[in-house]
Order: structure tokens, then C-alpha cells, then sequence
């Protein structure tokens, strides 16, 4: 037996047993909420043609995509991101609509990261896209609904942290950065590679383009611009694009909503967070807590990706990252393990037809029930021993009289009637 | 706008609104019924390495697959088959039980077939598998278990056929037939050529191997084989062959058994069923209704395919075919639409408070919500309109004196209190 043929891909696992449990509470749970605020289920493949997140998309990079032919020799990808191919469903299904519509998923995403990360290249993501409403109060329900389900997670130390990409835009114009130098901006920012952001500045300022010195100060302290949202309002004094005065403008209206919803004390903001998906136009947020230093949930404003489709229609979305939020409830300690549910009956042959009777009749109560013909090979203590590891809640042994007899019972689990 | 952006692959399709609401129903109450079994759940990834789908392991045909490399070069499939991974995890994690192991599943498969047969290349399958037990208790149960998931489907006209891999094997031994000619006789047999078979035959016969006439008339009648077990019983006085006789005797037991569970109705037998999945060992079944000349449920026997991941453990498998049962129970009319149940809110902007309470203490209550800032290019009419057109269970209006007016409730839901 080849040895690598018990192994998954770089990347992907498999999971099972109370791991496997936990998750599916958890979504179901999170998914529930998303029905509260009145979204609804779609389902799209999990692969689509390389065109719905080619470069334009402003998605995740193509060198990071899972690429295959289909027979007819078109590229297709494994879906690296829910946002565009609900944005093409959005342009093909609604494209009449003028007023919101709401859609949520919970699916899985591919990305192909170069393996020394260490990240997992298959993750369930259970998120939610709010379409043709542009208000900042749409802006404030996709927060709340975030914050809501950390709270249902069971979460108690978190932090949603807003940015807004049209503020770094603004920046950007203002000191006349090109798209591609912007870009280029953005990735030693996020490296915190301040002395490359001076080095770039300074060409420009060698080219003949003096910089304010407000603007140059703000775009230098960009990875510092975090906190509560007063805190940072002096900006506003430092830089003159409307843009980015807009952008911090959509802020304050947010952050008076989000106070209207309780939840303030979940909220940081945070002008220099930028986003690799240069689909987003207005808010981006990331979700944080303890235990992982991935975002648990994610999200953002982007009115001109359904445009892209052929329906011009402003959108928000956010998403759960389900595998990074369990990783961070077991580090917290907040997953209760799954309670015992199963009933094991074990029979002789010559009582199969109470024990298919017995069984039924309990299936009947909602009881779940596994069938086990008694094996001469196994012994009493064999089969408590299984019970025991299998995490069983109770095992019946189906005597010769006919009667059932308890021999096993998890004390802690609720009895499930016979 | 390049019209393509719009499309989906050949043979995926995105499914949303009462279609999707109708799916997702239809997976829960079958995956608990799974539960009920006392099956837990297992999640694989959606691709694996190509070696666990490789020719060997008997599963779906090479050129049917979506292949695509890792970043090192090896070649990765799509799973195209559920079972097959499952193997791999009971091997993997459970090296060292000796008793059952009941895994469930619910997740997409991938079969790049030619698209000229209009079939769709993913599919939803609900499954599970039973191992660890070779017993034909373990055969009955997982029958009786596809039974009531198309009875809790809605179902009431389906047969689950059953038929024995075994026992064409054993005719294929009796008649000295090697494992190639018996692979072109399977499809020759499947298509219902019977001139190639007898051709096969006489090719036999003119190379000096006399089939005794009992076993030829057994080969040449298998597409009649079907019908009620006693029916077919005659067949045992034909043939000589002591596999394919077990075999036969199998179903006498397997038939025994599904009559204590009750469910003689739902059964037929078919001794020429054969698989294209040459991992089946023993019985192999698929279950039909009305309104698709496809299987809705598929499953089978596979004794030795956890054995070539390096654990020699008998199994048996099942799964629902989620797609094709939703387009069998829609043409049969079985499908309930899905009630209305969201409420829309729809507030002038002095009234954010009101509304953003409102709908926190209704979601409390456990209702789902929709928000909408009023907006003056849409008169009372358009939203009215649009609630009949989301279908919406109610609509209210919440005035500038900050109470609620209901302008409009779909008289056939439960009302969900404010």
C-alpha cells in the first residue's frame, strides 16, 4: 500500500467526529442569523469560468487561482472569493430590480497561497451580499449583522475594525499617485515598510511634485491611523481631497448608527486598512479576536463590481470565515463538546425483529439509534469499551427474553425514552 | 459587457430563491433521518490527490474527471465519488477499530461527462457509510434507511431495485469469462445489445469452451432478471457457480430482513443490475420514482476498497442523490413552496431608532427582518409591489409618530408578533 494514499492535498483536511459537530453548529447557528435579517439562501458552482474573477474583478491574484479546462479547452477556476459570481447572479436574475435584494451562501472558497503560510487552501466561508441599497444604514446593518454573529458564536472579546477605501484613494489623488504606484503603496503600507513609502514619495518630490506637508504626514502615518473614530478626526485638518473627506464623513454617520444599535463597543476604526480585493469602494471591515491573527469575518462596500455584469447596482457584503473562527473558539475555550445523542442496541440474532421494532419506535421519539447484532467474538466490557470511545450515550443489550437492558449510560447526557 | 460574463460552465447552474429554499429543506430532513441511524458527520475536501480515484480503486473513469495540478506538479481531482475518500478516513483515523463506524455526508461531486447527455456535472449527495459490518443486518439497514429518506422526501411511488455484484461475477467465473471480456459484456448487457453478448458467447464457444446451457441461458436472459426474489429463484437450479448461488442467497436473507422493517413494498429485485463502479462486492442497489429516468438513491457493497488505503474492513454505502429527487418531487407536485416569512420594515429617516429597536426585539422573537430607509423615489404602491414580489410575509410602515402601520400581510402566513 502506497503510504501517500491516506494523504489530503497541501492545504485541505479532512474533518470528522466532534470537530466536524462543532462546525456544523456553528453554521447553522450563523446561518440563522443571517435569515434574521432577511437574507436568503443561493447556491452557485463551485467553479466558474476564469472571466468572473479575471484581473478587472479586482479578486484574488490569478497565480493564486485552482485553474482547469473544461472540454470545450476554456480556462475554469475553483471559486476563490462568493463576491463576484453573486454579483453575476445578481446582473443575470434581477437585472430589472431596483430595490434590495438580499442573498446569502455558505460555501466553500479555493485559494492556491504559496504552502510556506501555512494557510488552508479550502475554507467555508457563510457570508451575506446586500444588493441596490447605497445608504450608509445598509452599511451599518452588514456590521451589526457581523457583530451578531460573533456574538452567537459565542465570542465576547471581539473587535469589528471599519476602514474605508475611498479614504487612501482620496490620499491618493490628492498626491496625484497613479493606480499603479498606488498599488504598489498599498502593499509596503501593509508590510509596514514606512521607508519605502518615504523613498516613493520623495521621487515624486524629486519629479517637481511637492506634496502638502498635511498629506505627506497623513500618508506616513497611515498604519497608525487606528482607534476610536474622535481620535482621528484631526485628519480632516491635514488634507483637502473632498474624497477622502467623504470617506471619513461616511464614518461618523456609521459609527452614530452603530451606536444606535448597542454595539459600539465592538467597533475600532481604522484609516490606513486597505484591502487586496480592489473591488471595495466604501467601508471594508475585518473582524478580530484572540487566538488567531486572521480576520474571523470580513466584509466591504462595492458599488461598481455588479456594473461589471451589466447591471449597475451598489452592493455590500461581509463573510464569516467559519474555520478561523472555530480555531479561535477552541483556543478560547468557547466550544462546549458535543453531548452524547446515540443509543446502541446490541442483539442476538434471534431478537433482530424486536430490535428492528425497538429501534424504529425510538427513531420515532427523535432517538438516534445504531443497530449492532451481537457478535460471539466481542464480550460485555468489549462492547461498553466501544460505547465509551464512540462517545455513545447509552447502550441497551436486547436479551433473549425480548426486554431491553440498560448496560451503559453517559450520566451527563438527557435520556432519549425507550 | 462581454454577454459570456453571465454564464456558468456547462453543467453547473446557480439555484436561488424557492429553489434553493426547497433544496435546503429537503437536506436537512433527510440528513437528520441519517442522524437518527446514528450516523455522524464527515467533511473531505473537494479535491484529492488523482491516486485515490485511480483505475485500482474501481470508481468513476479517468477522462471523466477534472484534473488540475498543485504547485509541486501533482495531479488533482475534483472528487468525483464520495466513497472512495471515506475509505481513505477510515483507514486513515480508525486504523485500529474493529467495530462499525457510521460516517454521513452532505457535499458536492464532479463528473465532467459529455455534455451531449444533458447531465449535470455537480451534484449534491447526501450519504453515508456503515463500516466495519459485513453482516446482511447491515444491508437492511442501510436499504431501510434510503426507503425512509424518500418516504420523509415526500415520496409515496419509488422501489429501491437490489441486486447482487456477486452474483454476475460468479456466472462470469462459472463461464470462464476473464475480467476484460466481462467489462465489455457489463456494457453490452447495460445497453441491452443481446446480439453482443451471444457474439461473446459463441467467440467462447468456437474457441472450444462449451457453456453449459443452463448458464447460458441465465447470461443471455439478465435484462429480464428482475422482478419479486421468489420470481427469480429459478435461476438457482440453472448455474453451478457457489458464488453467484451465495449471492442469490444473500437477497433470500437481505429480503427477510426488509420485511421486518415493513418496507416489502418498496423492494424489487434485478439480478442483471450491474455497476460501473467496480469497488461493489455484494448487494448494489439504486432507487427510482416517477418524473426522472434516473436513480434519486444509489448504493452498494464495497468489502475491499478500504483495504487498499491498508485496512481490511467490510463496508456498505448509501447516498441520495439530492438533485435528482428535487426534480423527481417537482414534477410529481410534491414539493411545498416555501412559506413567506420575512417582514419589511420600511422607515423615514427621523424614525432610525424606532426602526433599528424594532427589528432588534422582533429578531429576538425569533422573526426575520428586512430594513428599508424609505426612499422618495418610491411611492407606497412600489413597496407593496415589491413585498408581492419578494415574497414577503408582511410589510410595515413605521409612520413619523414611530408606530408600526401594517400596509400590507400575506393572509396565508403565521403572523410573527411585533
Amino acid at each position: 500500500m502506497n503510504e501517500r494514499l491516506l494523504h489530503t492535498p497541501e492545504g485541505v483536511r479532512d474533518i470528522y467526529n466532534a470537530e466536524c459537530e462543532k462546525k456544523s453548529v456553528l453554521e447553522h447557528r450563523l446561518h440563522h442569523r443571517l435569515h434574521l435579517y432577511g437574507f436568503r439562501d443561493i447556491e452557485t458552482p463551485a467553479f466558474e469560468f476564469f472571466d468572473i474573477f479575471s484581473k478587472e474583478r479586482g479578486t484574488v491574484l490569478s497565480r493564486e487561482m485552482y485553474k482547469f479546462f473544461d472540454r470545450e479547452g476554456n480556462t475554469l477556476v475553483l471559486r476563490p472569493d462568493m463576491t463576484p459570481p453573486i454579483a453575476r447572479c445578481m446582473a443575470k436574475y434581477y437585472r430589472e430590480e431596483t430595490m434590495p435584494v438580499r442573498f446569502c451562501y455558505i460555501g466553500n472558497t479555493f485559494v492556491n497561497n504559496t504552502s510556506y503560510q501555512g494557510k488552508l487552501k479550502q475554507v467555508t466561508q457563510l457570508g451575506a451580499e446586500l444588493i441596490n441599497d447605497a445608504s450608509v444604514e445598509a452599511d451599518a446593518e452588514m456590521i451589526a449583522m457581523t457583530v451578531d454573529c460573533l456574538l452567537d458564536a459565542g465570542l465576547t472579546r471581539f473587535q469589528v475594525e471599519i476602514g474605508q477605501a475611498d479614504f487612501f484613494r482620496g490620499l491618493m489623488e490628492e498626491a496625484d499617485i497613479d493606480v499603479e504606484e498606488a498599488e504598489e503603496l498599498r502593499v509596503l503600507i501593509e508590510n509596514k515598510n514606512m521607508f519605502g513609502v518615504e523613498e516613493i514619495i520623495s521621487r515624486k518630490e524629486i519629479a517637481g511634485r511637492k506634496l502638502p506637508d498635511g498629506l505627506k504626514e497623513v500618508i506616513l502615518k497611515l498604519p497608525e491611523l487606528f482607534g476610536t473614530l474622535d481620535r482621528l478626526l484631526y485628519v480632516k485638518e491635514k488634507i483637502t481631497s473632498t474624497r477622502a473627506l467623504v470617506a471619513i464623513e461616511r464614518l461618523e454617520s456609521l459609527y452614530a448608527l452603530l451606536c444606535e444599535y448597542g454595539f459600539e463597543e465592538y467597533i475600532t476604526f481604522d484609516l490606513g486598512m486597505l484591502s487586496k480585493f480592489n473591488y471595495y469602494t466604501g467601508i471594508i471591515f475585518r473582524a478580530y479576536t484572540f487566538g488567531t491573527g486572521d480576520a474571523v469575518a470580513t466584509g466591504g462596500r462595492y458599488d461598481s463590481l455588479v456594473g461589471q455584469f451589466g447591471k449597475d447596482a451598489p452592493a455590500i457584503g461581509m463573510a464569516v470565515l467559519i474555520n478561523q473562527l472555530l480555531s479561535a473558539l477552541a483556543r478560547q475555550k468557547l466550544l462546549t463538546e458535543p453531548a452524547a445523542r446515540n443509543t446502541l442496541i446490541v442483539y442476538p440474532k434471534a431478537q433482530r425483529s424486536s430490535a428492528i421494532a425497538l429501534a424504529k419506535s425510538m427513531r420515532e421519539k427523535d432517538c438516534r439509534v445504531e443497530l449492532l447484532l451481537a457478535d460471539g467474538a466481542f464480550s460485555r466490557e468489549d462492547y461498553v469499551a466501544y460505547a465509551k470511545r464512540m462517545n455513545l450515550k447509552r447502550l441497551l443489550y436486547l436479551g433473549e427474553d425480548g426486554n431491553p437492558k440498560e448496560i451503559f449510560v453517559d450520566a451527563v447526557s438527557e435520556s432519549c425514552g425507550t
